[in-house]
């Protein structure tokens, strides 16, 4: 119970953290009038864009509480309840941080304006860390409220298939959330780029092309409201998975109690080391890269310690437990996956590495051998990755094993390694969550005609931040990986518990044959929906970007005074974002609820084989996309002929292409695999 | 009995009837003196890569034999002697095939000049015919006579474990072929292309273009003794499968000696068939597509009625058979999976359906967006063919079970629906190899300075055999997922059998688990490493194309004397091949041995995983690259501002990408995906 406690005021600190860092962003000076007003405008179309996002999803959470209500018969109405709960808190999760998010541009660029990187720099972190201590402390506290309640005081004995309704619920607002936002994102990019740069002919965020101030509106719809949400999900999903297996599993065994407080206690003591590691990113001697490394590394090793000090005393004396030194084990095993996963994006991703630059040679010979490279490059890495998680998993498992006398702890083990890659959340987004942060301050910089010395160091700035997202895409996708094989399994927990056949799960049965096709196809599906919708987006952009410039008398010529209609542009891609999200969204979700109710174990195999392609889908698509973005980068700082030279412009194509990759189809991905899981979970008594 | 002797005896008559083709293309005129020097130069490059091929590989079968002499203690030596009997069956196949198709080339030019598309769509349909009936031929009358060797006149008590190997000696070939001819057609194909057309700015198949012939050459490794040895294998594979499976699964039950003769029998049938529907391959009345797939369905209808007349017959009266009728069920969905994904493979890949021309119309935008186009169309062509598979083959287990008394009955229903997908292999590869044959015919129409009527005629072949081909495709990677699925529960019996503990291959076993991830994996680092392949090996080309426009004078200026040193280019191609092919092919064979002597229930794993995700990549792959192909036709034939236009180069860029997509990676995945199911059973008795 003491960890209970412990994880209520680390949480509750972690949000009083964030106000903290929120005031001192607020604080800071947010420039000249034209500045304010370029904010103001990013506001509120990532506001209205929220609003109507929220609105839309808000009939999907009522349909889904009410079939809760209805389908299952344990918890009512608190299954429900819970459910709304967890949507609520992610939703809010990304509310947070985009009114952070968008307070933070302007006055990051204009702390680059008076006193370059080394005032920039904190500036945008702490906009960044103010979204990744709320998602991280809004995820504990949330939690532990929700075990205070419905374990201790409600004492409710359905109380964990609850509380795995909350997990539901963040990850039916983070799938909405990624696939809504990031096509918004990118449909707006696209339709930028295309247009202005290409047809038009003028720079990047040059103000007036009417798509700009939609893609500034879409890097923080997508990539602070998308990237929230989901890492709350992650987050409270992977505390969930370990809980819901013990609450099945551990039924009536001497360390069920401990095997529940577990996870809250790797959380506690990664949220404490968090919050002391964020005050170590300074800059100053080192690099940039160096000044943010040192805060994730601070907490990491923060974390270690504390879990080699405070496992043995949890477990010390208690019954069945042979060795908790395999939780260590577990713990470890996850920090490795997540660690060297997020080192391979790295590899793969960043063009300070040979693949990249590889990449990048490519362009010399034209689009096709760039695209062609990055696709191979993508596919190994995600074959590299799938190896990582395979020996991690078997790590976690053996741990597990070792520490309890059950034939299932092993799984117990895997479950906590997803809570040890997740345990520094707090650091993790914060790094993450302030390049989008930078990149709006460019382009506000680019919009205000600040001096060129200002955009440089917000591309400074930028350019590290690509290479942090893909190394938080890493830790985000090995963390889902592993979260849903735990969930997968408890899956089967579920179904027995509910008088269900489904001891073993054999792949020769055809119905988990038939399963793990169906299942295995379905991230193909989702890619080419979700691909195919920013497409169809990109295309209404598109159109709206060249009515504007060919009906707008002297918009093109840049005349004083005519402006684009930018509202216009955001309302277009709002629309269109809308509109393609729900397709791709229900199914995630309608497949396993209809599979199930036909065979429980076609069920079993359809979450095997989608987790398992789902998981190389998306790390393929995030690390093509990423390779190729990082390639043309490099081009641009001045190699194989620098910007405009023809291999500069086959690069260009590779970075369109994995547009859509890595911050829709590949991001969402890693939710898709949860979101099917957790819903069969919470739906295995109706089926059975 | 009746029906070995039947199938030895249809076999006869197919080798029979290519022979009389093959006689038939030989009486015809090869054309002029220098189309009989550009045919001379095609042969002699094809032939000294086939011989530097199978060099390289009879090493590799060498080992492998010596593992199974060593390993396997059971059927020595006759396992090590029928592995070789079946990779000498494919390699001849692929051979013949080659002769005939480096013959009918420069005769179609011929025909088509002295008579159009009248005189050259039956000559170049012979030719490829001759391939066609002779892989079937050798196929069918190969597999009789090592049935009658090992099973009546030898009684080897495992003796169809014996027969397996005949499978896999088939699949090392086929896989080698398929990588190297790949690799090598493609690096000629791109290196030819991005110099000549691009940088050089000359023509397509431009004598001047050192590249050249090796590119045609190419098509003939590639596209004739690649897909030769390939669908030799799949043909002996699907009739191996369901042999194997009677044999363990079956064992002293009452109808084993007729499930054992039935898959010979669907063969004999649709062998009969595909003799009397090859003649009805004949221009005049109606479209040239109308001539080819008028054979096709007559086959067809032939091979379902013989089916249905002699499917009860056989079974009359057999003791614990239930309803044979089940298993024409059977053979039914397995025409129904072939028939509807090659259907599907055609409304991706052929310009005639809305897909190929959106994906045209998306160059206007440029390359980003036709090649996310023909992505995400690749992606959802994968989903949708995997959905009709698992309906398929879900209504072949429930035929099969119908069928017999045996709870492992549907097992065999599937294996006999693989029979029925490729039953009328004869009549679908001659429809199928004539598109290479139309496809070198034009380039040397071109080379030899044909008048422009003759290069139309043949574009009229060519185009047509690109959805032919798509087609074939669509039935070879619908059969391999079929039969690799029939041969891995197959896996199940032979572990059972040797005394393995294999009962059920729970997905919830930590073995299983990680095997179904590493599986998964295998797939994309397989097509990583091809598309690699391909690259390295066309930058050599490239090198080499620039080296000799630069060093060899007057040859740019086409000075009249002045020839490219096409030899070398041929040359380099086949070195960097046989290079290349070498790692993926080793690692699709070592991987399950090492796997399988580590854990048997992983290895079960590893199988399902890379089933799946092979299945998947190998269509995506396929139809992504056919949609480029037929996009670019579609454009060159007109559309969005015809050749040369930005569109036009936007496609050429799909085109390019696709070619190894749908040429190298993606038709090398149907054989990898059986290559490892096979190997396993093979040395199943090992693991143990």
């Amino acid at each position: 119970m003491i960890w209970l406690w412990l994880a209520m005021t680390m949480g509750a600190a972690a949000l009083v953290l964030a106000t903290f860092y929120g005031r001192q962003v607020i604080a800071a000076s947010p420039g000249n009038a034209l500045m304010r007003q370029l904010m103001a405008d990013i506001r509120e179309g990532a506001m209205t864009f929220l609003k109507r996002e929220y609105t839309a999803v808000a009939v999907f959470v009522v349909i889904l509480a009410a079939l809760i209500l209805i389908f299952l018969d344990w918890g009512r109405p608190w299954g429900a309840v819970a459910y709304v709960y967890g949507a609520a808190l992610s939703a809010l999760a990304g509310y947070i941080g985009m009114r952070t998010a968008t307070a933070a541009n302007a006055r990051t660029a204009e702390a680059a304006r008076v006193g370059g990187v080394a005032k920039a720099l904190p500036l945008a972190f702490r906009g960044g860390a103010v979204m990744g201590f709320t998602v991280a402390g809004l995820g504990l506290l949330g939690l532990s409220l929700a075990y205070l309640f419905f374990v201790e005081i409600l004492e409710d004995e359905n109380a964990f298939q609850i509380i795995t309704a909350i997990g539901l619920g963040a990850s039916s607002i983070a799938l909405f959330s990624r696939v809504g936002g990031g096509i918004f994102t990118k449909a707006a990019d696209i339709g930028a780029d295309l247009v202005g740069k290409i047809e038009v002919g003028i720079p990047e965020d040059d103000p007036r092309n009417p798509a700009v101030i939609a893609d500034l509106v879409g890097d923080n719809v997508g990539d602070v409201a998308g990237m929230g949400a989901d890492l709350f999900e992650s987050y409270v999903g992977s505390m969930i998975a370990p809980l819901a297996f013990a609450a099945f599993a551990f039924k009536d065994l001497e360390f069920q109690d401990e095997a529940f407080f577990y996870p809250l206690m790797i959380a506690t003591l990664g949220m404490a080391a968090s919050i002391i590691g964020s005050f170590f990113v300074r800059p100053g001697s080192g690099s940039l890269a160096g000044a943010l490394h040192r805060g994730t590394w601070v907490s990491m090793g923060i974390t270690v310690l504390g879990v080699v000090i405070f496992t043995p005393i949890m477990f010390d004396g208690v019954d069945q437990v042979d060795n908790s030194w395999g939780l260590v084990i577990a713990v470890a095993s996850g920090l490795a996956i997540g660690g060297l996963i997020g080192q391979i994006s790295e590899w793969f991703t960043s063009d300070r590495y040979r693949i990249v630059k590889e990449v990048a040679r490519q362009a010399q010979t034209g689009p096709a051998t760039v695209v062609l490279s990055g696709i191979s490059e993508g596919m190994r890495s995600a074959a590299f990755s799938v190896i990582v998680a395979a020996m991690g998993m078997a790590g976690a498992y053996w741990g597990g094993d070792l520490a309890f006398d059950h034939p299932q702890a092993g799984v117990y083990g895997i479950a906590i390694a997803a809570v040890g890659v997740l345990s520094t959340l707090g650091i993790t987004v914060s790094v993450d969550a302030y390049g989008p942060i930078a990149d709006n301050a460019g382009g506000i910089a680019e919009m205000a005609h600040l001096p060129p010395e200002v955009r440089e160091a917000t591309d400074a700035l930028d350019a590290l931040g690509n290479t942090t997202a893909a190394v938080a895409k890493g830790f985000a996708i090995a963390s889902a990986a592993v979260t849903a094989l735990a969930l997968f399994f408890t899956f089967r927990q579920a179904v027995l518990d509910a008088g269900g056949d489904l001891v073993t799960l054999d792949i020769l049965d055809i119905h988990v044959t038939i399963g793990l096709f169906l299942g295995g196809m379905f991230p193909f599906l989702f890619a080419a929906l979700t691909i195919k919708a920013v497409g169809r987006a990109a295309n209404r952009m598109i159109d709206e970007v060249r009515r504007q410039f060919r009906e707008i008398p002297g918009l093109l010529e840049g005349k004083e005074g005519v402006r684009p209609d930018s509202a216009r542009a955001v309302d277009i891609s709002t629309s269109a974002a809308l509109r393609e999200m729900l397709i791709p969204g229900s199914l995630a979700i309608a497949l396993p609820l209809i599979v199930g109710f036909i065979s429980v174990r076609a069920l079993g195999g359809l979450l095997a084989g989608s987790l398992i392609t789902g998981f190389l889908l998306a790390i393929f698509m995030s690390n093509a996309g990423g390779a190729w973005d990082n390639a043309k980068k490099f081009i641009e700082a001045g190699a194989y002929g620098g910007k405009g030279s023809d291999a500069h412009k086959a690069a260009v194509v590779g970075d369109t292409i994995g547009d859509p990759f890595k911050d829709t189809s590949g991001p969402s991905m890693n939710i898709v695999i949860k979101l099917m899981t957790i819903v069969s979970l919470i739906f295995s008594s109706a089926f059975v």
